[in-house]
């Protein structure tokens, strides 16, 4: 895409300086307009060294209110970043609804180097390129408008610049031995760029070549695309027309919970208590293990209200070294959640390298409560599958664990559980009427989570059925569970 | 305090364990009760190095449910933590109410390690330890639960276990160069404990020092202290002692309101016009000085509705280069901002130095909507002027420029505002219901902003009334004084 793109046309100044008057005003219009129909945009802004992002956006936003956006910089990943999954560092910064996130460089400038420094090999590009894609996809497609602009500049330009700014000493520090070497291997340089460009430039998040030879020509460019492309958004229905999937994942099939055999138990108190105490000394030393290979492991605890969820956990957790494992207990989403993309507040969440999250509840809440009580539109909780599919392969291929449990039991089980719990003092803040109320909904759910169970147990992140009624039997079950699919995972990895 | 502590005491095993037992399940009990009286409680857990302090952390949290509690752990600091105050890393993490956060080493183990490095002098040390203990009043005075445990063990003792950690390949690897230099200068470093425990032992968050040489008696010790420590807390009032302050501040003198003269004006728009694009040339080079200072620049802006807050933080933000400022705008807060401390939501949004932070309204919301609308009570507001002077000084400690504007109109000016917005299409969403009946309460807000202005415009940090019946005035008075204080902190920085 740059190689044939033509550099260095000649303008008319005045005329464009006007044009860039009215643009801006225009921009300045769109930002109530943004609020008001609530669309978040992303204006990533990659380009060569030295060719004027910086004060490109510096220019975009001199007349916006700073009430509505904010500028991400790319800047040396810290520690915890690098212990994190690559697309982490971006989605946490995505932006409300009705606000402005630009980004000065981010994740094509960071993939590009590391295909410089060849820290990723060619599949990992791949992959690297095809997570890219989902994550773009699924910001469009949940409301998200994506603007990519490419400032482009030629070898001899951007040499010209580089040495003007480190002639300057306010200005010298901004030059790298990276822009430098750059420079040095152009060539080479651009067609990495253009492979990038061309893998991941798509209708619904196209990318924009400006010539940045000038920058006033470089800045009415980019004033015409960015309201232009807001202008489309705001017409635009989100989620009315489903975007192309790249990938059909494979799956596990699992049986319909009508089917699943509840009678499971443990023997005796005493066999509970030396198969526990044995299986909490393998975890332990498993998650030293974990720690020292730097496996990240996600647990998923899904179930009916009083199935036992609470004190499966605890088990699981206390076995655990608390330094390196957080049990992130997931309520309704707060408005600052609900105004973003909804798997955000997960990303958020995930763990470290070596470290281990466990969700009490998750992002299925989307399939299940969010679909059932109308708190997402259909289009949304259809799309879901696939997406929650996505994500998850996008933390396995980042190397993590993903094991999701469904603690089971039958309606009969829990109308004792919760008369007990009705009946116990200690007990009583653990029943709600919401509670009672969602029972009254069982069919509903139960088809619901078929349905999950269906679409979402994939061969890299299956769904564990876990009979709870009686509750030993379940928590010796998820905690075997979690050691057999490390165990598992550890072998594989010495092969 | 250690050097006098006797160790190595002979305990009943079966004795401790049956009393352990039954601290835990008054422990699990307590849990509930946390949640129901909103209760937040920080356990700090500090010692030697191999003194038990994760293993005892495991075993206080083994029967405990993991959605009440989370353990932060002290790792290497990452970059932008280095780039952060001091107390950031460990404000930011404080529970929310009915949590329970355990600190496995936190803000002593950081201190003195600084002192044995030489990092801290002598009057960095004092300062710092008058930060902690101002950190810690807060807390308690606003609710919060300050447990802080040392565990105590001899360097024979130290040593013995140092040795067992690096013969398992298990555990060698937490075995680090710095325990053995601990053990190595166990005297000198028993005296950096020891001035660290004596200086920050106070009677609402005493140190409590443990025997570890048995960890039976260290864990039955924690669990009685816990536990006692959380009955005295469940029946105590919040707020209702204020606890004695360290420190009065110097005030600069501010005259009332009503004393302030508006007719100030800029002769014509285009000496405005000049002025500005001076001024903001001006600031854009500062900024570059700061970035290369690394000094943080906080700016708050306060002011009346439609005093022209917006537009003046825009002329002043599109000055700054964007990588290195952020505006943020302060609406009323979230439950999870509510459920903590008041200033946490605030402390998470600071610069990181070098950077720039813009308040579009701040923490002094606490003394004025707050106050006047019975927010918080009247302790919690009276007690917000000097904890608020108390937050800025530790900025300005750490190296801050922290600036404060109050934005300042006239009611009639403010009625002809509020009619222009009400009929001029793109402004309408400027004014809504809110600002009406706000207006009306203009004589208590005086009251309140003059109490606000006497009390915490101080030397460090002032208040500046900018006057703002003419917008252009007020732009480039704020800019100008914003450049002042940047050229001066610099002057003075070279001395």
């Amino acid at each position: 895409m740059l190689k044939e793109f033509p550099l260095g046309r000649e303008i008319d100044r005045p005329s464009a300086e006007s044009a860039i008057e009215s643009f801006r005003e225009k921009l300045s219009a769109q930002q109530l307009l943004l609020k008001e129909k609530k669309l978040p945009v992303i204006l990533l802004i990659e380009g060569w060294g030295a060719s004027g992002k910086g004060s490109l956006i510096g220019r975009l936003i001199r007349y916006l209110d700073p009430r509505f956006y904010t500028v991400c910089t790319r800047s040396v990943p810290s520690d915890e970043e690098l212990r994190k999954p690559f697309l982490w560092h971006y989605f946490t910064k995505i932006p409300q609804a009705g606000k402005i996130v630009l980004f000065d460089s981010g994740w094509m400038e960071e993939t590009v180097r590391s295909v410089e420094s060849k820290e990723l090999k060619k599949r990992e590009l791949t992959e690297r390129l095809d997570g890219i894609r989902i994550f773009e996809r699924q910001l469009v497609e949940n409301g998200y408008l994506v603007i990519k602009l490419f400032l482009h500049i030629s070898r001899e330009e951007q040499k010209k610049r580089l040495e003007a700014l480190e002639e300057d000493k306010n200005t010298d520090w901004r030059v790298t031995k990276n822009d430098w070497q750059q420079n040095k291997h152009y060539d080479k340089q651009l067609k990495r760029f253009d492979k990038y460009l061309e893998a991941t430039s798509v209708p619904w998040a196209p990318w924009h070549i400006l010539d940045a030879t000038n920058r006033k020509e470089a800045e009415l460019a980019a004033f015409r695309i960015v309201t232009e492309s807001i202008d489309r958004a705001l017409e635009r229905r989100p989620g009315s027309t489903p975007l192309p999937k790249t990938e059909q994942f494979p799956l596990v099939q699992m049986p319909l919970l009508s089917k699943v055999s509840l009678d499971k138990t443990v023997r005796s108190d005493e066999e509970y208590r030396t198969q526990l105490k044995s299986a909490q000394k393998r975890l332990r030393e498993l998650h030293n293990m974990l720690y020292r290979k730097k496996i990240p492991l996600i647990i998923v605890y899904e179930g009916w209200d009083a199935a036992g969820k609470g004190g499966n956990i605890k088990r699981l957790a206390s076995a655990l070294d608390p330094r390196g494992a957080e049990v992130h207990p997931i309520a309704a989403p707060e408005s600052f959640e609900l105004s973003r993309h909804y798997l955000w507040r997960f990303w958020t969440r995930l763990p470290k390298t070596g470290h281990v999250a466990i969700f009490d509840r998750s992002w299925y809440g989307r399939v299940m409560v969010e679909r059932l009580e109308g708190l997402c539109s259909e289009a949304d909780w259809k799309r879901a599958y696939h997406e929650m599919n996505e994500f998850e392969h996008e933390l396995v291929r980042w190397g993590a664990i993903v094991i999701k449990f469904w603690i089971h039991i039958d309606p009969d089980t829990q109308l004792e559980r919760f008369q007990e719990r009705q009946n116990t003092p200690e007990k009583r803040w653990k029943i709600t009427d919401e509670d009672w109320r969602n029972r009254e909904k069982w069919p509903q759910y139960e088809k619901a989570v078929n349905e999950m169970l269906r679409k979402t147990s994939t061969q890299f992140a299956p769904w564990y059925i876990v009979e709870s009624k009686d509750k030993r039997y379940a928590r010796l079950k998820a905690l075997n569970t979690v050691i057999q699919a490390i165990e598992t995972r550890i072998r594989d990895d010495e092969k």
